[in-house]
């Protein structure tokens, strides 16, 4: 047995019905922005909101009775066990889940809704996988690999069929890499149809396990990332050699990468991604000259953000754009003084969020006092006019740069 | 001229390839949730992310070349104007747009980017009227009306074209209502293809004008809405005449309804939606009973909500969830007391975001003083384990209950 054209084809058809036939939509807003002809596959519309639910699928569908009576056991931080939890309860499979004990308790809540038995073992996806073997070995349940198995990736080789199927003439492929079984999946189906194509794989800097693995090296993985769907250490020698026959090339990702692409993805696209599922726009907005003028398919892979990480990229943009600051003024410890400067500000039009008012601080003279302001403005140049207006009124001010950020 | 099946299906023909043949796309996460299958059309995709480009460019193409010459004008709070002036520069037609002084200035940019002539003039959509008749009357330039225009109306009516021919046994339509250009023209075309359709309209109750005008009577509008899209006084006999002749019913959402449906779009189907355009699930959201079993389509017809309000009202509905809890402790004003509180939440797994520590409250005794925490959680169970915890520990807790909101 082996990934090939033919068995995506046949996948495609298991899958049909079973999972959302997802839209390939054209992206003006991205498009104008960066000067290529972006076209987005919305994985991020499938049931569990990830692309994981096609390879599953493929791989239950594989079993036989007396398998699917044994039940199934995964190992996922989050996608994957949602994409396996939701075919259980649809195909009347028992699920045991192995997840990270630092799962996020809606991922958690998500998979046990649907009927699955969750065990938290460890830290990361790497430590889960002792557990998933021994319940593997001890109750007799089938191993749904993640990415490590040719169903699996023959499933996830039906998306590249669906973008050349609504969109022939696509030239390149923007594909997150985490485990690798996506990328193996879509290369060989895309390359096998149309051998011209560039296929680009896409990994996190801090997980950059599939260029390593090519190089023959083992990657330094590690850190937090917002791209946890691709925050894989292990890559196996199946997808590492598709990978190696079928993709061009590897781009690797920041994280300011993937959270501009996340709130690219919400302001521009009107779509919700999460940080692996935005990478292949990350790899686009970092380098788009190198893109410019060709016709791009990028691949949404998932949208399981928390809602709370979610707000955070939003206001970083913001503050990164100066539409919020954050100003310290020195003022004299008496009345009026707060009204004067608030009064400055709304004379500029900026609109003060939150103020904290310090008497306290051992780095100022006792008669004075501090204020905190935290300031909506239009941008840059509307940020500089309100401060070069505060100092000209005679307060000393001072930019807090940690709202600032980068650029 | 009047609108008829026939003049808007020649009005489709007319912007095929103009504006976006966007995508009605099932939703499976809020039809499991509701018990209705819903189907959602995503003018959020339209560029300029509004379903207005598409009356704007019938009523453009419309225009003799010497009216084209003399230009165009529009009074809008945003989504409007941003497609007449999106129009104006593909076509090479001079803009002028009177928009009300508190427009944000993010739509400001986005319409002077694309090349038009912005005039702020008053409060609101009524107050901009008087200006741009002048526009018109003393620059000659020809008036785009935002929905008393059956060019405009035929436009919108090509969305209900569409709609049926992806998903022909559609039972029930939610269209907001704000002028009522755009289900005056959806309700034409469904009734004429499918006179056995449901057709109901979604007002803000702060902006009941067309349910008013339909009785007769004049509504009492005002106040801020979250659904500003929506948000008209003056309706005029055309569109409610088509209303009244092809609507069947028309519901009426508060801002709470319209805040739910915005997050419920972010969650559940991983799309921006503004107010307005959320005001038709928040219709279904409010009353699931009325629409259960039924095959319904919700027009989606626009996403510009700016960046801090969308952020305002995922974190509202954290705090409704009380996955964000804010705790007011007494504690002994003494050396270990915040880090006994601290080692009580941790202990529970509550993750502290904020604190505030007070020890000037007038309301407590000299030796006591206070924290005001905010604090993540699992939900509501969780919080309520964590305030019993403290109190078990001997701390008088208050949740505050600003935060907590409704529910």
């Amino acid at each position: 047995m082996s990934v090939d054209l033919e068995r995506i084809q046949k996948a495609a058809q298991t899958i049909r019905g079973k999972v959302a036939r997802t839209p390939l939509l054209h992206a003006p807003s991205i498009s104008a922005s960066t000067g290529a002809e972006v076209w987005v596959k919305h994985e991020n519309l499938q049931p569990t909101h990830s692309f994981k639910v096609r390879g599953a699928r493929v791989k239950m569908e594989s079993l036989t009775p007396e398998e699917r009576a044994r039940g199934v056991v995964a190992m996922s931080a989050g996608n994957h066990a949602q994409a396996v939890a939701f075919h259980g309860r649809d195909m009347g499979i028992a699920v045991s889940l192995v997840m990270p004990e630092a799962t996020p308790f809606v991922k958690l809540r998500a998979c046990s809704d649907m009927g699955a038995e969750i065990i938290l073992a460890g830290e990361t996806l790497a430590d889960c996988q002792p557990m998933a073997e021994r319940i593997e070995r001890e109750k007799g349940r089938i191993m749904v690999h993640p990415y490590d198995d040719d169903d699996i990736i023959c499933g996830q080789g039906s998306i590249a069929l669906e973008m050349l199927e609504d969109c022939p003439d696509l030239q390149t492929l923007l594909v997150p890499i985490g485990g690798g079984g996506l990328i193996s999946g879509i290369s060989v189906a895309a390359k096998s149809l149309r051998p011209d194509m560039e296929i680009i794989g896409v990994e996190a800097k801090s997980f950059a396990s599939m260029t390593a693995a090519l190089g023959g090296e083992t990657a330094h993985c590690g850190g937090r990332t917002i791209g946890e769907g691709i925050a894989v250490k292990n890559i196996t020698p199946r997808t590492r050699e598709l990978v190696r026959a079928h993709v061009d090339d590897i781009l690797l990702v920041d994280e300011d990468d993937m959270e501009d692409a996340i709130a690219c993805f919400l302001d521009q696209h009107k779509s919700v991604a999460e940080g692996a599922g935005a990478a292949g726009l990350a790899a686009l907005l970092a380098d788009p000259q190198r893109f410019r003028g060709r016709k791009i398919g990028i691949v949404l892979c998932g949208a399981n953000i928390d809602a709370r990480i979610l707000n955070a990229v939003v206001s970083r943009k913001l503050a990164r754009q100066q539409r919020i600051i954050r100003l310290h003024v020195e003022i004299m410890d008496q009345p009026g003084a707060l009204a004067r400067v608030a009064d400055i500000i709304a004379k500029t039009r900026g609109n003060i969020l939150e103020v904290q008012h310090m008497r306290l601080l051992l780095d100022l003279p006792a008669k004075q006092a501090s204020l905190d302001l935290t300031i909506e403005t239009q941008g840059k140049q509307h940020s500089a006019a309100i401060i070069a207006d505060l100092r000209d009124a005679g307060f000393r001010v001072r930019a807090i740069e940690h709202l600032l950020g980068r650029e």
